[in-house]
């Protein structure tokens, strides 16, 4: 089994959200190794100590973050050497890494980095890709202790580079790992968990991770074996018994989120997008062109709070908005349709609503929501009714949107 | 000295956050208490158990959450029984709590809820204001042990509502606690420190806490004391001192968000603004109209990705753009000006800008952004150069346009 600690006053305060050992625990979990338990001490050289010798019985790795850095309460090294009876030196292997980092960052070593490569003896150095203070292991018993820095972009790649690859063989392991990602929308995680019981391939050595972030759900199939081709046709058909029972609800098998997925179509068809947004207030833009390069197909959006701008900016009739108001069904296609038309572009996306927490009414309760979608062949307009805070009704309203968008553009066979 | 436990296999195989810990430990920092260690543990009863069981020595109080749920796998009820010497059995303390809840939810108690009363024999019931399962709490010698639901929402509620007062109350103290939250923009943690140091009352009573989160930095100041008067004096002088040092980046003393301050301006002065956005993409407007009632002071944003869009909806003459570029000073000028001469607001805020990865050059590289702003008696354009990723530069690009917009409307004394 695995334990993870870690290191850090900024975490037994709750100043820093610990996100190392989430990380890590997560790659592990992926390759199909268990973590029987997570310790986050303080700085306090005793308390890192107490924590390193008082691990739990069948416990054969234990990973420690953090407490490796140049300033003074960076204390892992000392508190290592002392829980295993080890002096500390300068370990000529670390030094020579850390001024050859230096060097290719161009910048001059500053003397209190030195500290970095003061290490207990007789470990082993394992090299930081991305920063300054390299990691080591300790060999106590039957015991593997890892450190690693605290840095968690460091951490990252550190533990993807190193720490899965060399646990996984320490322990004799001679698998390899095949993951792939499906992003769901639609589906609840006990949605997803229902339809899916007893209906994929009894499969040991593949297994399916649920990471729900509202609204969607993104699915992890893992498969580990010796030959990875045949890992490989394993989660291949693992992924197939998903796309059977709920590919209408697959919006990505490759992990990408909802709007690299519209990008990405829209790119390769050479065709243009331009938004109308009133409760969204620009949420829909803002995910648009969070992707590099959505310059190559987003025109416009058109973020429209007050009716004067629905008028002038989207032609929208005044009569129009008098008769139905401005959340209705008639306003959202004509958005979508004359923000279209106006900007020239191949579709229209619209969304008008009422975000809440006030401006409902009986007819019109906060959480109704009109999307329309215009194309030079047809404009439509449908009404949801979401529910939840402000934030989460924009929310869903701009995933909702992008959906319809994307499944216009490619209807599931 | 206090310990943490938090329980979920959710939590070990890192496919949740552990926000829990966190917030408990954030909460009894602000109070003056400290966190001696956090420990997470799967749902396994063995594991439980033997975290109950293996406290440090000096440890007071043990805070526990997750496993009080109806399913199967919530198992922390009989691990703690067990740990303790306890039999288990049906609490009609916490069940007739359970029975209210669900009385005043207007649903009927599924069966498998009455679990959740199934508690240790001699528990004390911790009321949950938020939810239907009941903490409870066990004194085991010298220690007191805490045991709270762990669905986030319902620990904030009990920590702040029972945790922080009881453990004050129980440890003796007498004391009650002050605390307030600044929010400073425009210096990072370290430079605050920087400024701060040597400078501030030395008042042991009162602590300040650094809680950054990119592009800001929130200064919590917590008093605690005897007497509420004496400790809001206090804490009230310590903040006057920080704001004599570094006032003129600080544009909250109570909390809210820049867009919140922005809003709350407006609202009071009756005055109006119109957005116009090219590279931060719709993220100025999705963060105004986040705070519930910006319609009354928001009337639009164009978000402007094409040179078609900025000549259509906002009459940059083409001339301007072609010998200037998009990304330059005086378009962003005529931009502010015509974004609210055509709104007809008070104000007009524009930004243009290359957010990257691509579209740099050497005169324009990634990251330069030209920020203007308009009111009726003056129009201003300002250049700045950002760095980071695509992300990090919108992000900052809307952070530096609204606290533009809010210290154009608020001038410091």
């Amino acid at each position: 089994m695995i334990e993870i600690i870690t290191i850090g006053d900024e975490l037994t305060c709750g100043r820093t959200a610990d996100e190392n050992s989430r990380f890590i625990a997560q790659e592990l979990a992926v390759a199909g190794l268990g973590v029987s338990r997570i310790i986050t001490v303080g700085d306090a050289v005793e308390g890192i100590i107490r924590a390193l010798q008082d691990m739990l019985p069948g416990t054969r790795f234990v990973i420690a973050t953090g407490g490796l850095g140049p300033t003074d309460d960076d204390r892992t090294a000392p508190a290592a050497a002392a829980a295993f009876g080890r002096t500390l030196g300068e370990n000529r292997e670390a030094m020579a890494l850390m001024e050859n980092r230096y060097r290719e960052f161009g910048r001059a070593m500053p003397p209190a980095a030195v500290k970095q490569a003061v290490l207990p003896e007789g470990c082993r150095i394992i090299p930081n890709p991305v920063g300054t203070a390299c990691g080591f292991s300790i060999d106590d018993g039957d015991r593997q202790f890892l450190f690693l820095p605290g840095v968690p972009e460091e951490v990252r790649a550190m533990t993807s580079g190193f720490l899965i690859p060399h646990i996984l063989q320490a322990s004799g392991s001679e698998n390899c790992i095949v993951s792939r990602t499906l992003k769901v929308f639609g589906l609840w995680e006990s949605q997803i968990h229902e339809l899916l019981r007893g209906s994929l391939p009894a499969t040991p050595a593949v297994s399916l991770g649920y990471y729900p972030q509202y609204p969607e759900v993104s699915l992890k199939i893992t498969g580990t074996g010796r030959d990875r081709g045949a890992v490989e046709q394993e989660v291949e058909a693992f992924q197939h018994s998903i796309s059977e029972i709920i590919g209408e609800y697959l919006y990505s098998l490759t992990g990408e989120s909802l709007e690299e997925v519209v990008g990405a179509l829209l790119n390769k068809r050479g065709e243009t997008l331009a938004i109308a947004e009133s409760c969204t207030g620009g949420l829909i833009a803002h995910r648009i062109t969070g992707v590099p390069g959505s310059s190559g197909y987003f025109d416009r959006s058109v973020v429209v709070y007050s009716n004067r701008a629905k008028e002038a900016l989207l032609q929208v009739p005044r009569e129009l908005l008098d008769r139905h108001g401005a959340v209705s069904m008639p306003v959202a296609r004509i958005m979508a349709q004359n923000v279209r038309q106006l900007a020239e572009t191949t579709y229209g996306l619209a969304v008008t609503g009422i975000a809440g927490p006030g401006g409902g009414t009986p007819e019109k309760p906060v959480g109704t929501v009109f999307i329309g979608l215009s194309s030079a062949a047809s404009t439509q307009a449908r009404q949801y009714q979401f529910s939840g805070t402000r934030e989460k009704i924009k929310i869903m309203t701009a995933q909702v949107a992008l959906n319809l968008l994307k499944t216009f553009i490619q209807p599931r066979a």
